[in-house]
């Protein structure tokens, strides 16, 4: 499975291959066919970026029936907008900001869109996949639904570093059943496959595409399993998906 | 005062500004010293588009008193999300999507962001703003509010072609005391004056940036005035902000 980074090297960007610790520079986007410009890397000498440029991010709410607790399961998938200024690369700090109470990790399965996607058929959702990551859906349940609610998400879900991604884009994995795990400290805390989603992943990008067009890019988080906890400074959290590696971030 | 239009002639897609019926083309960005290329065209001449390129949009709820209704005055301005695929240029269509009831106009305010902004002062928010234009925050009151009620607002206020904004940017306006009015088939629905905003626009910036960076080509909706009305086929709506002209758009 072709893993794709980004990264930064000698103050410069770039898009490149990973196979196991050497890292292949590429000519141009995520999107063009991939050419080498020659130059490959130790992996451990570059930074890593979030794994691509990206226009939006959207996210879906209670997609797994073991994070629902007392709540019904949703009719349509819950869609949410978060802001591109919140993305953090892999390692990068996740900065609990001011007057946030009770931030939870949320690890989830990532979708990195490929193709312009408006009113899609599920054929053309599944084809319109270009490959898939970790996410880390950072969430303050105090704006989110307790005594400070904001009359949207746009903070609870949105602050600066709240959603980290990465660290790879792995393109052909079977998206539709890989283990997810996330851990705190070391400790596993989230656990679930892929194939416990509510609604698949071919389901959550028709329906979007329904009413907002997907144009390459655009990532989507998935949803997060099971229960949550509240993370503080000095913590380590990880997001692992099966066959894309793991997502590592910690708390300040 | 500079007004400043993006438009497309020839198949390309350039900045300029406006004086009376002539365009005058900009070598460059938005906010990039303005230098003319050197050729100038007649206003009616070109399509007008949306008038700036930008990484996201946000929007306040529920701030104009005349807009409560029955709702309680907000403690913190309310901000939510609409995604960049929702844009729409002067004159485009304002298309009713696939299942949307009661789909109403909120003729706005629109501030476009110059500078990198993170946790601001109210004088770095002021500072900040580049300049102004008119928008159409276009919800649908069935998915925000009603029996179809979703989880949070992306369908509601996030479909395509609920955002038009434009036709031009003015900079140097005083946006604190401008007349806000909408029209609807020639009849006009909504009249306020911007000082009449519960959130003063420095404000609204100072509160984002506190926890979501705000960065150059941003845009912001400052809260719609008075009561709205639903929108049908065959509709056309206009937004007027003083000092910076009309946005038309019609319904399809």
């Amino acid at each position: 499975m072709p893993v794709y980074a980004r990264y930064e090297f000698e103050g410069a960007a770039h898009y490149g291959l990973v196979d196991a610790d050497t890292i292949t520079e590429l000519k141009g986007g995520l999107f063009d066919a991939p050419e080498p410009t020659g130059r490959s890397l130790p992996l451990a000498s570059v930074k890593l970026l979030a794994p691509c440029e990206l226009p939006k991010i959207l996210a879906v709410g209670l997609n797994y029936r073991s994070h629902l607790g007392n709540r019904p399961a949703p009719n349509v998938p819950g869609i949410f907008l978060k802001p591109t200024s919140s993305i953090q690369r892999p390692g990068g700090p996740i900065v609990i900001p001011e007057g946030a109470l009770d931030v939870h990790y949320e690890g989830e399965l990532v979708i990195v869109i490929g193709k312009t996607l408006t009113k899609a058929t599920r054929e053309e959702a599944i084809a319109a996949i270009f490959g898939v990551t970790c996410g880390n859906d950072v969430s303050d349940r105090n704006w989110q639904r307790g005594d400070g609610k904001d009359l949207q998400w746009w903070r609870a879900k949105g602050c600066d570093t709240f959603s980290p991604f990465g660290p790879y884009i792995v393109t052909g994995l079977n998206y539709a059943d890989l283990a997810l795990e996330t851990r705190l400290n070391g400790e596993v805390v989230q656990s679930q496959r892929t194939s416990d989603l509510i609604f698949d992943i071919p389901e959550v990008i028709r329906f979007i595409s329904q009413w907002v067009t997907l144009v390459p890019g655009d990532i989507i988080y998935t949803g997060t399993p099971g229960e949550t906890r509240r993370m503080k400074q000095g913590d380590v959290v990880e997001v692992a998906v099966e066959g894309v590696g793991t997502l590592t971030n910690p708390l300040v």
